[in-house]
């Protein structure tokens, strides 16, 4: 696909015009916001959050301007000259303009500054391991979240936790996750037992003894995204808070966050937002400021994501390429002649199991725990079953209930994610939903294209993302989700591939 | 001045909600383009220059709405219960509506677009010494602003050169500044012969020998900051291509540019744009919102930053606090007990005379030569008498007539300044205004609070900040820049203070 679209004419034409100012502003929301969890100083915070409320009002506004809406209305009523793009187009604007005009601009103002507000508030109180301080803005935030979701609810015909869900994964609810999360909920306590005891067979993990000066993990870092194929001449990688993938296709920033007593977390989880960053690089160019040419859902993102990290970065082939790149990005701080440094002992920590509190930092088997329990806790919020109050002794019972293991503090407890300050309601299932996408993708890559893993192991990731770039990210969000994973993958999105995964890597060998 | 004020009632109050939402549209575009000029990767040009454009379009379509033009006309109708801030506040309102007014949509759009192209083209043929490639994007940006000015010119009564400086410094045109110009032009050759007769009878300044690593230089300069009053809770330091002061009040952002063999450069650039930010700090806090809660005009602002620069930090108080920091800073790189350490070699340095081809490394004594060459040529610009194709060479004619140095090459003449790549003519002549006004308002501090010097070789500068916020910061623009001059030192802003201060200093001791 090249990078220029013909103009389109008519009612359409006009509204693939109104689009592409929309599209300037989400960009500035989208800089605005990487500056704020990334570079702004503490005391910006106030004036931050007007900046992003007066952007937010205004997208509001637009969308719900009468004679825009006019149009969709008139487009839609003669879709018969519109190309399969131009329609997917038509289908997200529609979609936008119905989720927008369901709020009062008032609710879209206060939202913002309230999710504003909190974002900031957590950062203090994390570090304080201060939930009551957190509670003070988080319940108010919480509760225009409730509003909006009955807002969103009652236009779309949707359940409420439904409706917050749809924000980030259209069309997916409660109806299509809950078979796949049961299915897993049944599958993996036991699965988690019997990893455990294959990897208490083996020999241990050795510790890579040393002390990693950030700059020296963040050189190895920007080497291993260049060869995955991020352009730094369109992206960047810096340091926040909350590791995320924020910017805009051509701008796209990766963020981290470092420990100079481990390389591996950092290291990983900037492999993880690389794959979220190649998605949006190869979303598809002559779409650029359009809905249709962006992704179709965090779901699907998650699983580019995913992919990248657990299924490629964490196998043994990527490990084999990249162990030797390690071992000297890392030699003037640590003796990377001993046997730590071998690509066996590397595997064994990128594939260790072990229950732990923070999701971030959880491997692949204990991952969606952390992922079903979020979801319970979230949607009985939603719902008004779960207060503020209670949401910290909820989380501590569900995190030993599931794996066993205490936070302790709220910081390591409910206190450890960005995405309930933030406002993010409905976000959390995509993680293990984009799980499962990973596993079902990389498999069909692997059987589609003959030696993608022998590549990975040189060093050499085209094969791989060629098939990707054709398969899914060049589809921008022409088709659903589960239409785009269906259609690379030749069946509906499941279980069964990622069990077998699971099975192959961490019950085989 | 508390940090609240009591909202506004009727049609005045309707128009402080409105300039309170146009205050967060300009914020953030002031962040994008900080982001712009200091991280932004060059792919991300395209997607920006959209960002910027949309975000600018809606801001014009605000300030020219029927309506709101309607409550401008209103509110002005009845002027009576309004205090005297309120009344400041409606009469910058109506400035920029009216300016506003003067330009159709389109103009703005294509201006903003072809602003962002050409600084970006400028980047770039500004390192490659290449003036045809910058040219090519030069031609139409000049085109749309000379439209602009035109277009401005007419709406406000003024020559199209005015109609641009007044969008910088509102009220002051040819009628002010060419005989505050003319002045200098008739006083400085002479003087400039006299001071450099002065200078070679002293002893010769003697290098810093030594290598001056970035991470030194920023912690040297930060550690200055901070003395002066720089608040990093709500401002940064980073680096640009050109330094520049942006942000807004509570997140202010200075850049500068590292030179590791000579740490003086970045180190005087570092504090000059500290004189910014303390006055962008120190603006009405009850107005942050509010046209008239920002500064009044360029001219006021650089008289701030070259107060800072030139009056206090290039001077023997200052250097005498700040010499044992700066050899404290740099013992790990230099030897740092040698001759060229002393506060005597230091003030050699800060006040050395001589003519030179870069306008931001100039002595106080030559740069106006260069302001006074770039307003003749920009206002030839502007009247269409002076060519694209013909600026390389009236550049480097007018610097070999005024100052007998020549530039040899377009990045060290016409390429080396970001203002006309991003449009802005008319902005120049506000530095040799600041000149002139920081002359005059720091001897009238001098003369109202005793013992400044004093407190200055101590490293306490609140006596003159003090003094500085009373008189000017926390004015705003309660009056336009002329009135706040003549209010604070008792006297209409003239060369006199500015001479004196010469005389005092480049031929006095």
């Amino acid at each position: 696909m090249s990078g220029v679209r013909a103009p389109a004419e008519g009612v359409y034409g006009e509204l693939e015009r109104r689009f592409a100012q929309l599209s300037g502003l989400d960009g500035a929301l989208a800089v605005l916001t990487w500056d704020q969890a990334t570079l702004m100083p503490t005391g910006g915070g106030a004036a931050r959050a007007e900046q992003l409320a007066t952007l937010e009002t205004l997208r509001h506004e637009i969308l719900t301007e009468p004679a825009f809406v006019g149009l969709i209305g008139e487009a839609e009523a003669d879709t018969g000259r519109l190309d399969e793009w131009q329609a997917a187009n038509l289908a997200r604007m529609a979609h936008s303009a119905r989720r927008a005009a369901a709020l009062p601009g008032d609710l879209v103002a206060a939202l913002s500054r309230a999710r504003s507000a909190c974002e900031l508030r957590w950062r203090e109180a994390r570090v304080a391991d201060d939930y009551a301080a957190f509670a003070e803005l988080f319940e108010p935030l919480l509760g225009l979240v409730r509003e909006s979701a009955a807002a969103w609810g009652q236009t779309l015909g949707l359940d409420p936790y439904d409706a917050l869900i749809d924000a980030y994964e259209p069309g997916m609810g409660a109806e299509q996750i809950d078979p796949l999360f049961d299915d897993l909920a049944g599958f993996l306590p036991e699965f988690l037992g019997q990893a455990l005891e294959h990897q208490a067979a083996k020999p241990s993990r050795l510790r890579f003894e040393g002390h990693f000066p950030v700059a020296l993990q963040e050189a190895v870092s920007r080497k291993l995204m260049a060869c995955l194929g991020f352009d730094f001449e369109r992206g960047r990688l810096d340091v926040s808070h909350h590791p995320f993938c924020g910017g805009v296709p051509d701008d796209v920033r990766i963020t981290t966050r470092y420990d100079e007593a481990d390389f591996t977390s950092a290291l990983m989880g900037v492999l993880h937002e690389t794959g979220h960053a190649l998605f949006e690089r190869g979303l598809p160019a002559a779409w650029r400021d359009q809905p249709v040419g962006e992704a179709p859902g965090m779901a699907a993102h998650e699983s580019q994501s995913l992919l990248v990290e657990m299924q490629v970065c964490r196998g043994r082939a990527f490990l084999e390429f990249a162990a030797p790149l390690i071992a000297e990005a890392f030699a003037s701080c640590a003796d990377t002649t001993g046997p730590a440094w071998t690509v066996d002992n590397l595997e064994r920590h990128a594939l260790w199991v072990e229950p732990s509190r923070i999701r971030v930092d959880a491997d692949e088997v204990t991952y969606p725990a952390h992922i079903l329990l979020r979801t319970r806790l979230e949607k009985a919020m939603i719902a008004g079953e779960l207060g503020v109050a209670d949401l910290p002794g909820a989380f501590d019972d569900g995190l030993k209930a599931l794996l066993g293991v205490s936070p302790e503090r709220a910081r390591n407890g409910c206190l450890q994610d960005v995405h309930w300050p933030e406002g993010l309601f409905g976000y959390f299932p995509c993680y293990t939903l984009g799980a499962l996408a990973a596993a079902q993708i990389y498999a069909a890559a692997c059987a589609a294209v003959p030696g993608i893993s022998e590549a990975i192991a040189r060093g050499d990731f085209t094969p791989l993302m060629g098939w990707l770039g054709e398969q899914i990210h060049g589809q921008g969000s022409r088709v659903a989700t589960p239409e785009l994973i269906a259609r690379a993958t030749g069946a509906p999105l499941g279980t069964a591939a990622f069990k077998t995964h699971l099975t192959q890597r961490y019950l085989g060998g």
